[in-house]
């Protein structure tokens, strides 16, 4: 098949690799030229401009945030260069720019769909992420067939994109619940004189031996938030995304209250780009002990 | 070897059980008649009272709260019937009641390491339990087989028994934490309209697909708390611990702190005896939803 | 002087009537025909409309909300209609628009002042205000005459208008943190059988003799939320005015953040047009008390 | 009359030498020999101990602390030395103990009332204390007279003593929920540049003017927490007490959980013997602000 690909970090980049090594034809455009370069060796085509890629059967964007999506698609007023191409916005977008997404595509009358993928740049690369898509169902599957060569599974929430989209958030808030969870259970135990490496390796081992516990438990137990992973402003950003979404609907949600006031104090504090398990620190700083 | 085991709950029936098959003479006690019944037809004998299981190699103890230990053990002056048993206890107990046993024992001259464990009753029944143990070497050596059989995997965490302790209740309030980041992504989901069980499937499968979050995942999803596994009033008494852990070493637990709110807040509203991932009602409640 | 005055609801109508009661010619404007038929029997023109209003020595304007303001004077680019007029803004507004007006009036060459109150309708009516200025201090001194007659004292608080707005936030964050004090001591006196009326009086009759303690005590006391004296959503909008300046300080504000839960628990249990110590219901509920 | 007064801290002194001045006959206690002395020259006899200070009308005693009380009273089992005198306990204690001595003295046949008071010392010293009183009113009848020459009105809240226990609890609560919003606001502005004595003036002028916020918001605008006058680990106990008090009944109150956490941060860096307002260095610091 014909894709586009606008977007292309580490995510990005790691997902275009597959379609092209699954024989797809794709065309690449990002702000930076690095990634198309490395991304042409594997064969992609580098577009003019992200409009250049928008046409064949599917334009896949992956871009970093509300702002940027809004600009390049709603103010821009981004339309396919030909054909009849399906959008599929991978973002991690607010509900309020989802729904807008939405309406300005059936505006438009291009087929629009969301479809957001848990799992790191290692996960990518190995064609094994999760994704959560919604969307008109004709629309996703014409490209279901891409989506399996991106991800292991694919779930469908529902006919409206934005419902992908709070499927993610909702998703990220318990990452960074759990974050919280073991930032509280090391400051415990080193405050009472023990190991947290030793008890956080016995506690995750034994209830919570997925990546994202040991991941994020071994850079707690270490003290090491450097170099980021995931930022820790981005994750503020997801966590306001979490309450912007509960605040839509009236939801209260109190660990994610507590998430916001330890991601400022983190922020305050000087720890704005380390890793966002970084908030371990003010756990640790409420309680007296040198982070 | 020979073995006491005190209170044979559905946990404790199950080691004892596994101590049976693996060759090992084991008496048990407990208040209610019924498992000592059980046990005896696997070939276990029946104590004439806790002290009368307290004898030979070691004494596994596997009671309910601080008050019963402390009532058992400090207060009624337990001390073995014979020889010199290793006193190991199981039981979740507060930091205080931890350092009292271990001043206790060390007074009386009775070897005692505490050795707590995770996992369900079916765990349990398959001897796959994970084991934190602390307390003397030597004494630990003595009963490092009889842990090979009901666990799979033991951790040593230090000299003092209450670290085990500690640890078990550090990992407990993970599990607290746990449950509440999904009541409040279901609470989330649920008020825009979305459906639980399609986005937590989504999410645990994708992010988290252990059996803590599968099991609690799975009751909030289907809004479903009884039978309890394992009860609210239990569960707050657990988040308490944490917070008076937290309280002698001046450790801020902000989500300890709001656990423990939700719990009242549920027990308040009549649901002390649901399983406590019934929490989950009071972040629908909260939200307005029907519960 | 001669005065212009848009928004004439109870607050800017009771401050109205004072200035024309001072002797000053007014000229008022509202959406609504009411108060401005009841303004002109005490001496008021109408204005043909908001610009009309924008001449003479000053315009006053206390308008509902930011969009609201934002309409009227950016995106409608209000300018005088005639001479130099202050623009005396005193309204509630979040610290971006108190930004964007101060800049759009400098870019228009018009002086611009903020200048925020304290104080019910009965005390607009007795010319009692506590009013808070910010901004250029020629221009406050132009209208300083006009504050004296509207308030019992003037505070400067600095040449940024926005300074004037976030005094306000501050305070009114203030106000909620008192409602939510009161609850939560009422509640937990009614939950021991006490009569929270008799409770009350003594501690705030005590401590907290003011009406804010006084007026939003007794409501809670008589468990009486109707009619609201400031509508529980309004009281949100105050909370989130709060958090966002907070947000832009990266400053943690957790009593904030444990309003912002409690004001949407009350939102969505249908509390939204009761009074804001209706709050005090959600308190209730927590502990199973009848509200 | 006849009066003991056992523990003449500060506020226990002036309480003493105001029944001096109104002419009754007054004999002290303490642990500390000067404020004894410093009555002596008053008019006061001293106690040979505590129990010699038991008899003619009435007892008051002002000791610091449940252990303390518990000490004295439960476990000294103290009786009075001759005759019936009524016990005021004017301490601020626990529900549990405070139930206790209502069983004990019930128990010893000794009329015990419980009369808490609201006042710094210099409030106490000028004879106006705010005196809440709960027992059996023909003990409260007796020592009527006594409370009138201490306060300048009394509030009866009930027939167990136990009730004016929860409402000096429940007024300190509220009285600490007022310093962390104080504080919330200080680090607000401070983070915007504004000056925290100059905004605080404002808003507690206008809307708090008592000397609770006046005082609070003095130290917390200056930053000056020595001397104390009330010690931080003090207020951490008034919030325990408050926190226990709702675990009984199962009130859960965020505002308390969240205090408690700024109190135990406080303690971890060190302030535990500044003023309890210190807890807006807490608010600073999370704020990333010289506090």
């Amino acid at each position: 098949m014909e894709v586009g690909f606008v977007g292309v970090g580490r995510m990005g980049s790691a997902m275009a690799a597959n379609l092209l090594k699954a024989g797809h034809r794709v065309k690449v455009w990002d702000k930076s030229v690095e990634p198309l370069r490395a991304l042409q060796k594997q064969g992609a085509e580098i577009a003019a401009d992200a409009r250049d890629a928008f046409r064949g059967d599917a334009l896949f964007s992956m871009l970093p945030n509300d702002d940027v999506i809004r600009d390049v698609f709603i103010t821009g007023r981004m339309q396919p260069a030909s054909g009849r191409p399906v959008h599929v916005n991978m973002a991690t977008a607010s509900m309020q720019l989802a729904n807008d997404l939405a309406a300005y595509h059936a505006d438009q009358g291009v087929p629009y769909v969301a479809a957001t993928v848990w799992g790191r740049p290692d996960v990518a690369a190995a064609g094994k992420l999760s994704i959560v898509v919604a969307g008109d169902p004709q629309a996703i599957a014409r490209v279901q067939p891409l989506l399996d060569v991106i991800g292991q599974k694919t779930w469908h929430v529902g006919d409206e994109p934005s419902r992908a989209n709070l499927a993610k958030i909702a998703g990220n808030l318990m990452v960074a619940c759990a974050i919280e969870a073991i930032a509280e259970a090391a400051a415990l135990v080193r405050a009472h004189g023990m190991s947290a490496p030793e008890v956080l390796d016995a506690i995750i081992t034994s209830l919570f031996n997925v990546p994202v516990y040991r991941g994020y438990g071994d850079m707690i137990a270490k003290q090491q938030y450097e170099p980021p992973g995931f930022d820790l402003v981005l994750g503020m950003k997801d966590v306001r995304l979490a309450l912007m979404a509960g605040e839509e609907a009236n939801v209260p949600l109190p660990f994610a209250s507590t998430l916001r006031d330890s991601f400022m104090d983190a922020i305050a504090n000087g720890d704005a780009h380390k890793d966002w398990s970084a908030i371990a620190r003010v756990a640790a700083r409420r309680a007296g002990l040198q982070d």
